[in-house]
């Protein structure tokens, strides 16, 4: 396998985009993006999303987005696996790289979910969830994370307020992210006042709907260096699945696609989760955080929001996550998510993260979660 | 890269299947293309889909058909480009296996169109098209096909009954297909008294709204000996891109992305129209039959319809076509067909085609497009 670098980095501002449509906002992050990497030629592009076609009456936003942005003619299509469509699209077109087809390909993820008419976005959110099994039954996508939450509070019975620090945390790095959604403080008393939208999680517990896109420059390595002065190298890629519905998933507090996916990445990349100096994790909802941490190695079961209390996650600590906001503050544009969380462990990597900039980091692993755990993309990029 | 082949095939019937859902139309035809490979373990799962968002509510198809395969935790995906979605997918699972990270996976192409309530379907397939340009205006997907077919009978004034050759040809061989949609002749009087759907596409120009999944096992040429006793090679893949919308197109009676597609499908493999035994092309219109044969290089242009005049579009002509009875009457489960047409050409390279063998067959080509030409895949395969 060819061994594939990131030589440039786009991303837009995520908002509530009313004036842009989705080829509007795939082509501002792919157009910096190239501009980042100065590249001339591309060999293709890979989108990643899930709901245009039910948001925007849109499906073809590989042909449609390359068109747009001036590559007519150039391979193109759109990888899907709900929340996890961006980390899935980077692996395809990293596997583009890697077998030759393409030297330099483009990945793009891109959302839109401030178009919907009405309550459309919750129905179009719930089709990362089981239909037949779970939303036919009526549990909204919210509602399923509920039940992880309600369920990890009864068997681990954490301390009130175990979970806001992950809030806090993403807020207060999403201050120096001038892409990030929100540049508002969070305290603990604001967490604490926050209503509640599927009881136990709270809207500060929740990341929101939102617009954006981000692209990666994908290049093999070999080459790389011919473009940018800071490659930044992919040591590892994996993908790993589970059940959509809980019901289905022999323990539902332990997240195997995501001990699954972890471990693969950490083989391929030869070291364990002590070498990781950055992770952006997939906290689309806090509980999502605790258990990301706990089947990813970080801590052991029933004990990752300790990291949390701790102080341990901020970005001088010993596990940074959400360092440029997080999904809970950066925001999550659902099929963008996964390229930004690459894009930002990759702004780490070449020490461009101001403020919120982890020291010395060398290693940093990005993970994207589709569903409730179903589809787990991890990613481990180094320099 | 490494070369791939194909060792296992497998079709469901293409119906109107009301007692199934997309996961059990998935599993019945990976099951059967497992078996026919006789394989043991699998790395991974591409899905080819267009549709099942919005018609079934049911996103997030890779994990949820691998899960309900028995394939629990393993990496899979989505993949879309409109009606060219499952050429892409076979495309994503050769890239899978050609770069190394994968020995063997399965590729699926799934389609659900009739638990459509109402006339969702027709909305939903026109998400193929440009929403904001075409779709926006009041145009279906059948009218965008409908105006090229008027362009092309007003620049090339054909005689009267010119397309109707295809739909008798798709028809009479679909009656040696098992899985084909409809088994029911087709005469000459009977396409001229079909109705217009969208004059000038009548009836009989134009595929089924039907359901059905096919399945590919892929694997590594090096390995496949040890498990097939007829590998089928995959001598050539690629995928061009045109504009999605008609009026963005330099001409819009000349395909640019199927030549360019097919040319450099030519290129990989060596070889020119001449050397193709057998085509299965996208018919998905009678139109696009004419486009295809004429950008792909087997008629000039303005003369695509003679081949099929001439009768030399038959199993036992020049130029077979729709061999197991196309788009038009095997059905056009939209992204599924990308892999039925490959599972075809495979059937014909196996020599197992019974009545619409195509005598000697040694080298196949399969072209997939999606919209009205806006993505096109074209696999060339040989034995």
């Amino acid at each position: 396998m060819r061994e594939v670098s990131i030589i440039g980095i786009g991303q837009t501002d995520v908002a509530e985009h009313w004036d842009k449509s989705v080829k509007h906002l795939a082509y501002e992050a792919i157009s910096a993006a190239v501009n980042d990497a100065g590249v001339k030629s591309i060999g293709a592009l890979y989108v990643g999303n899930m709901i245009a076609g039910q948001i925007s009456q849109q499906l073809h936003l590989g042909a449609q987005i390359a068109d747009f942005c001036g590559f007519r003619g150039m391979e193109a299509y759109a990888v899907e696996a709900a929340c996890a469509s961006g980390g899935a699209a980077v692996r395809a077109g990293l596997m583009a790289v890697a077998s030759g087809a393409h030297d330099i390909v483009v990945v793009c993820g891109v959302e839109k979910m401030t178009d919907s008419l009405g309550d459309r976005v919750t129905g179009a959110l719930a089709t990362a969830a089981d239909a037949e099994y779970e939303v036919d039954q009526g549990a909204t996508f919210v509602a399923i994370n509920a039940l992880l939450m309600q369920r990890y509070l009864y068997e681990y019975n954490p301390p009130r307020d175990a979970f806001a620090p992950f809030s806090i945390n993403a807020h207060q790095n999403a201050m120096h992210n001038p892409h990030a959604m929100f540049h508002m403080p969070v305290t603990l008393e604001r967490y604490q006042r926050a209503s509640m939208i599927a009881p136990p999680i709270n809207v500060m517990d929740s990341s929101p709907i939102c617009d954006g896109a981000a692209a990666l420059v994908l290049c093999a390595s070999g080459l790389a260096d011919h473009y940018s002065a800071k490659p930044v190298r992919i040591l590892a890629s994996s993908c790993a699945t589970d059940s959509l519905a809980l019901h289905d998933r022999f323990d539902v507090l332990h997240m195997s696609a995501v001990e699954r996916s972890a471990k693969q990445a950490y083989e391929q990349a030869g070291i364990g989760p002590e070498d990781i100096d950055v992770f952006e994790l997939h906290d689309a909802f806090s509980i999502m955080a605790v258990l990301s941490l706990e089947a990813s190695g970080f801590a052991p079961r029933g004990e990752g929001f300790r990291l949390a209390l701790d102080g341990e996650i901020a970005p001088d600590r010993r596990v940074p996550i959400s360092t440029r906001g997080g999904l809970k503050a950066r925001g999550h544009p659902v099929g963008a998510t996964g390229v930004y969380q690459i894009a930002e462990v990759a702004t780490q990597l070449r020490g461009e993260a101001g403020a919120t900039q982890v020291q010395d980091a060398r290693i940093g692993m990005a993970q994207n979660i589709g569903g409730s755990g179903a589809t787990v993309v991890t990613h481990i990029l180094g320099v």
